[in-house]
């Protein structure tokens, strides 16, 4: 098997992640079928679109319908078999593949600009978050849920290091950008599994809210 | 009168429609003047305006601005004229004028799709429904309401049909793409007059939020 | 000094301003710092991304990553000293600062939108208005924030106004772009000024909620 198909069946994996943890995380609000479709779609290919859209590319999924067509099975499967897929083994498995396709889109989205010379180092780690993120915050605006961005959990964290990394491998190592993208992405993902294995969550002090507020509540 | 006349003049009925239907969407929230008449545009062109910046085609509107200006011009007269677009004869006239429009729009989007042969017939379907939603998203999501993809109104569940059809008519039928289109549009407006008139929603068997789940009241 | 010159301090300025008041914004929702960095860069690059795809032209700070350093540091700054940028004379000068950089972005927005011949002064009127405010409906959707349009605060009509004065310049004084944009930035951030300075809000007559809906109290 070489890097290239390990790198898309790795793929695979995420989007089927991304779509099904996207169809769990709205479950308890009343969407039907079709909502279901389009929020899992639009988590999994998401990302990517944002950052095709400001790279002026033409948009990954155009030319690589697969994507879409999974994240569809996917929904439908989620839809169907919730019962399943709540499951406390079935769920953790997919929030660990969604630490993947998290990971691997991250790192994919960082090597994409790069080549392209978009920008430099700064505009390459920026859009490996996007690509990472992009569809998850779609999916929280359009069904009306608080965005990652307004929690503390790490999970966007280990992507800014993971291509930050990256970067300075790619121009150290420009021969090997596959093996840099897939080691970057394991790394980021080992961060995501320390994250979820110990409920680690960003320390209080590099939260807006002080102690003080904290303490007082707010009817948030 | 030709069949390109028929459907401009469907467009424009069907842009007065999208920004009267969204003025009075949020007539209760106390938007000012300024907002309504942005809100209007973006429920207008916002659904064409996301289809372009995925096809990778300069936005409609910049050549088309007719559409713009009969947006801001609707928008005005609903916020002059509340107290008469609110009466039940003429809401419900807008509520079947907006129909035409996500069907016209909707079907539109998805020839324009498949006539730039971007992606195969799955993406022409997206991209129709993306036309047809796209504004009403945008809408919803910026004035904070639910949006469509969190209810169960039968609204873009035909826009798929109608546009599953269309993809195949234009494949069996490649010079007839303005009756193709205008025959969709009926039929996918004609399903929407049905969910409309008999009040149907989708069957609680395709919506995420078992029985047990509904009777228990949430607070959402 | 020269013009341009101007143009680029204020700007930078403007970016401060934008990132430092994004992050007071979200300062008691519990944000951690990688969510302050996205919303304050986001609010201080967003409305001008947006204007770049509308207009099919390359983002603006995949060239100029300043805009998008000085976002970060801002933002950094106003995460660390957040006591310092909420004391009242301070908070009062980023509000201006914050007009400073809704009116030289939205002029700048309308200029380059008629530069590139982009859809009539309609277009570069909208254009100007999504470069002024785009990045903060942005960072208040994702958020979970009541945005912009939603509120009675005289915030983006100066803009309007300022843009529909703007291209009116523009075709009457064709060789002095740069003295134009500034002109109209000043007397756009003038009318800001004035609303802030004496709390003016859009009178009750240009809002859609009646007196009698105003009266009875909603719980919105």
């Amino acid at each position: 098997m070489t890097l290239d198909t390990l790198s898309f069946w790795l793929a695979i994996a995420a989007t089927i992640a991304f779509a099904v943890t996207a169809v769990l995380a709205v479950a308890d609000h009343g969407v039907d079928i079709f909502g279901v479709i389009v929020l899992g779609v639009i988590t999994a290919v998401g990302g990517g679109t944002i950052r095709d859209l400001i790279l002026g590319e033409p948009v990954f999924w155009a030319s690589h319908l697969i994507y879409v067509e999974v994240a569809i099975l996917a929904s439908i499967a989620a839809f169907v078999g919730r019962s399943f897929f709540t499951q406390p083994q079935v769920f953790i498995l997919m929030l660990y593949l969604d630490g993947v396709g998290a990971a691997l889109f991250g790192m994919q989205g960082a090597l994409k600009t790069w080549e392209l010379g978009f920008g430099g180092s700064l505009a390459a780690i920026m859009l490996g978050v996007i690509t990472a993120i992009g569809g998850g915050l779609l999916r929280d605006v359009l069904a009306g849920r608080k965005t990652l961005l307004m929690s503390s959990e790490i999970y966007a964290i280990p992507v800014v290091i993971g291509s930050a990394v990256l970067v300075l491998l790619l121009g150290v190592f420009p021969d090997h950008h596959s093996e840099a993208v897939l080691l970057c992405a394991f790394m980021t993902f080992m961060m995501r599994v320390i994250a979820i294995h110990w409920h680690l969550q960003v320390p209080a002090c590099l939260i807006t809210k002080s102690k003080k507020e904290q303490s007082s509540r707010n009817n948030e």
